[in-house]
């Protein structure tokens, strides 16, 4: 399918429309940003390894009965999405304390959660991507209150089963952060994508960050850390 | 009653225990804070304004069957209280927006809210009272789910009767603040202070400032603005 039309472009990826009107092509683009993008450095081949990495994960997701705008991988920076309306909430699911809940609550880092704990971020920019709660959801109307409870479904049900995931490949997931759109009818459904920029991955026995944080802190170079991560789900993710 | 032991010292009262074990004495002091204390005055007059409208608005709001914990003034500057078993969380309540509200959402001061937002805030200064979600609540069993429940009903039930009782004085409730404590049977029941210290009061007419934001945006002098809600609400507040 052939790239038209450039329709969104965002931080880490640019949006194409195709012939088929429900169809957008994904493009991932060789760029790191952190700080809501006060920090942005282009880090060769960092497109591949996440365009890699969600494909793989959404089909994971697929098997695990959990659809998402996901159709398939085009080459080794694109793929395929089904045009979605995006809500324009950052979903976030923690297991273990980490970043900004550790911040805000002085909860020391790597603290096991008794419950994976649930928070929306109103995705608007030039509002530095504010924590909110559900009476701002239904404020800025941006879903409704069955909306709000559906994408909370959602949300543990992907949590659980990236658990099994990378579990399955001596990862912790410590959070994530998902997105989703609106089908035409009305259906929620994942959306954006799931890789180490969007979720927080330690290592099971050394504890070390096999995500953004390696870029967000200064830690190391973040390529060979992603091709670690796509190399444990190539082969022996479950 | 006679004052015994201080039991606590909070920025602007003082608790003393009392020969009733189930009684505290509440001193309310001549002293105004602001963004969590880092600024702080003596305000002559200040201690006995606010121990005089949260009297006055607790009896108001007993009659219209909202119990709290207050029992009755004793001096100018002194009631007396049930002894509750605090809950560490600040309840918001927001009919216009105002204050953090409108810079976390970038709403204009003034807006009319389509309807009452309520916001939870974590009582503990060391944080800085960090907004946060109910799951935070739970996290952090400073509630239980029924709970919180109980404690958003009830601050509805308060903002309905505050903004009958402000609309008969020409004050609209743009949003306030309440704190709640547990009996010993588990029953949830309003306590700390209702005054212009925890309420943002503007006049009906002129929209001008009667509540603590004199103070913290530095618009003039505290005391006749409290003087002017006290007069109000002893003269005619319905």
């Amino acid at each position: 399918m052939e790239r038209k039309a450039l329709a969104y472009e965002g931080k880490a990826k640019k949006l194409y429309e195709t012939e088929d009107k429900s169809v957008f092509l994904v493009e991932y683009l060789d760029q790191a940003t952190a700080l809501n993008g006060a920090k942005k450095d282009a880090v060769k081949g960092k497109g591949q390894m996440n365009n890699q990495i969600t494909a793989l994960i959404f089909e994971k997701l697929a098997d695990k009965s959990i659809p998402s705008h996901f159709i398939k991988k085009t080459s080794k920076n694109e793929q395929l999405i089904k045009r979605v309306e995006m809500i324009p909430l950052e979903i976030v699911v923690r297991n273990v304390a980490a970043g900004s809940f550790s911040k805000r609550l002085a909860i020391k880092e790597g603290t096991l959660l008794p419950f994976p704990i649930t928070e929306f971020y109103y995705k608007e920019d030039r509002l530095d991507d504010p924590f909110i709660n559900e009476d701002h959801v239904a404020f800025l109307q941006v879903a409704t209150k069955e909306e709000v409870k559906k994408i909370k479904e959602l949300a543990l049900q992907v949590n659980q089963a990236l658990q099994e995931l990378f579990v399955s490949i001596d990862i912790r997931l410590i959070d994530f952060k998902i997105e989703v759109g609106r089908t035409e009818t009305g259906t929620i459904l994942l959306a954006d994508e799931i890789s180490p920029d969007t979720c927080r991955l330690w290592d099971i026995e050394t504890n070390e960050h096999l995500d953004k944080d390696v870029y967000r802190r200064d830690l190391g170079d973040l390529i060979p850390v992603y091709e670690e991560v796509l190399q444990r789900l190539e082969e022996k993710g479950a």
